[in-house]
């Protein structure tokens, strides 16, 4: 019989495509050059010319589409440990990293092995639309806390006040889709330092997951913290789907702490979800082709014009939102409680916005700078406008 | 807290691939002469040269590595469902397919979009090893009956005896790995019947999952038929891997008969399936070479050859075998019950052959023959040896 959970997931709406699809429509009556389409997240940059290269070396191994192992080509786990090393200080083996079609994957995969059914995990709001999906997958039940209204840091009280002795996972997605938000080092070490205390107290491990696709994407920082820097029990997932613009290939991978309690049974588990789940191994021309590319910098100028102009538009038009220090999202702060009727206003002028409601908190509007840029220039007054029906300027 | 059944998938030694590493050792001992490795079905022809051409063509267009909506691009479901159309005299839509990381996924999100938690899956065996695992995966229950031991076709009682008013699917894998038997017309008539029979007594629908991924390697027959063309209830679970010699690369479909029971509901529950299990969209530049390539025939003399290389040999040694009609697999009948002591007697003579126990049937040792001709000839004096030593010649 069909399940109601999978029936649910097939036929829900998605917040994002519903706007993204409405553009589509909206294009087509009153003209492409009225609409601005801040819907979605498919970056604009594209893959750097060495991809190509890639592909086109790797057409010469007769053994290019053959079956790998399970968990990625050798050379490219130790490439990913190398560089996750190099960045984060940490000491990971190749057999601690087992590549993926993707972060999806990856973040799915390690809530199912590291969760037995009726345990907890627990994410930040504003939170990815996915991991209640993951979640209810692994039988495990998802709670979310929020972080600080004012700054999107770590408001350590209303995480203390969600933690139980059944949570088993915390999930991290920094900098943050869908508000461009970074956390800072000081929140990474609360955090850490909150949850030694309720392993402590609980009797036993709370694995954090740590969501991290948008690594490279930061504009006024040097670095990222990573959880895996200040917290043993820490798997990263990653995609290259936005460093190296490769969204529709489906590559990424989850590296499993050095220091984490039972490494090796965590590696083992997260493998097994990944076979329960269908995962053969990862895609093997695109494995050969991370392994050529995986230390290339994203050429981020373009989203951080783009931040830029934007920001600049909403200080102008007096619009107030939260500064992103990286991926490409901003968070408009709504002038009204209900974020769906002021993304349903905001329509009006042309600007399709998403409302924050599917993300776990109200009162925002999400929107995506991957965009062309003299889009976001030509939206100004649009902007404008909307600002003005709300007394704002 | 790290689930037990997770762990234990992550952990439990493949016997396959427990088989292809002891080859490996071997060979560094003895030499790689000495050693006749039966153990790994991946595909030893190439790929089709108009796989790279189509490659060299989808590196033209800038939106290459996209994110494509979840099911597929249109253009390829399209032609899919065409193919699947003129194959199999059934009348499927774009809508009805959806494009997946091969057919692994296909028949995990399957089976997991059409049982609820405490349901049955029924296999026939021999079955393929992961059945068991994407069925609790799902949360169901796992049960297998067997096919006529002589000709392993469709045995009627055996199958009544295991249906349930819980069966919610049962896994049809014709041509048939581990022992490259195809389900011949009649016996899918009778499964038909029985299922139909069983829907009226049960009072709701039993869906078959039909995993075809060796569709197009057949041998001595034009076609081979397909549970669609004779039970409405039918999901079609496809791959690429072998057919185009593509097994890396990680695509295949499912396909939502045009006459199953709530059709719709059936493919939303599917694509629910997906989505939890971090399915984002199949690989984008594969997407692009199979909707180029699909129509392309295998080149399967190399497989034909080979099988008539092995069963010849297997006839001369007078060691008796399930006489294989498609894949790339023979079930020798073990001259003894126990299968596993015999692939160990095997391995003295560098025979490298896998149990049947793992796919739940016991007495027989698979050999795969996507191997090198030379090497299935170089084997003869070792088949010879083995069978010698059972008195068999």
């Amino acid at each position: 019989m069909i399940p109601s959970d999978t029936l649910g997931w097939g036929t829900a709406r998605n917040c994002i495509r519903e706007v993204y699809e409405y553009g589509i429509r909206l294009k087509a009556e009153i003209g492409a050059d009225k609409v601005f389409d801040f819907s979605l997240g498919n970056p604009s940059v594209p893959a750097p010319p060495q991809v190509k290269d890639a592909i086109l070396k790797a057409l010469e191994d007769p053994t290019l589409h053959d079956y790998t192992v399970a968990p990625g080509r050798p050379g490219l786990r130790k490439a990913i440990s190398d560089q996750l090393n190099a960045r984060c200080g940490v000491h990971t083996l190749p057999e601690d990293i087992y590549v993926t079609c993707g972060a999806s994957a990856a973040v799915t995969c390690s809530i199912k092995g590291l969760l037995k059914p009726g345990e907890e995990a627990v994410a930040f709001a504003p939170h990815y639309p996915e991991y209640p999906v993951f979640t209810r997958t692994a039988g495990g039940v998802f709670k979310f806390c929020s972080l600080r209204r004012e700054d999107l840091q770590m408001d350590v009280e209303a995480l203390e006040a969600v933690l139980t002795e059944k949570t088993a996972v915390v999930l991290v997605n920094s900098p943050n889709n869908p508000s461009g938000a970074v956390l800072n080092e000081e929140s990474l070490r609360k955090l850490a330092d909150c949850l030694y205390k309720a392993q402590e107290r609980f009797g036993h491990p709370i694995y954090i997951i740590s969501d991290e696709p948008y690594r490279e994407l930061v504009y006024d920082m040097s670095d990222v913290p990573s959880p895996i820097q200040f917290y043993d029990n820490t798997v990263v997932c990653y995609s290259y789907s936005k460093s190296l613009s490769l969204p529709g290939e489906r590559i990424g991978y989850y590296a499993v702490s050095d220091r984490a309690t039972d490494r090796e049974k965590v590696f083992a588990s997260l493998a097994g979800a990944a076979r329960s789940y269908g995962y053969v191994n990862p895609p093997s021309l695109m494995q050969r082709v991370i392994e050529a590319c995986l230390n290339l910098k994203p050429d981020i100028r373009t989203y951080k014009e783009n931040r830029d102009i934007l920001c600049g538009i909403l200080d102008e038009v007096k619009m107030p939102y939260i500064h992103p220090d990286g991926a490409f999202y901003l968070f408009i702060r709504c002038p009204i409680p209900d974020a769906k009727e002021f993304c349903e206003h905001a329509r009006k002028y042309g600007l399709l916005l998403v409302p924050s409601n599917d993300f776990g908190i109200t009162g925002y509007a999400r929107a995506a700078y991957c965009v062309n840029g003299e889009m976001i220039r030509r939206s100004l007054p649009a902007f404008r406008e909307l600002s003005r029906e709300y007394g704002l300027c």
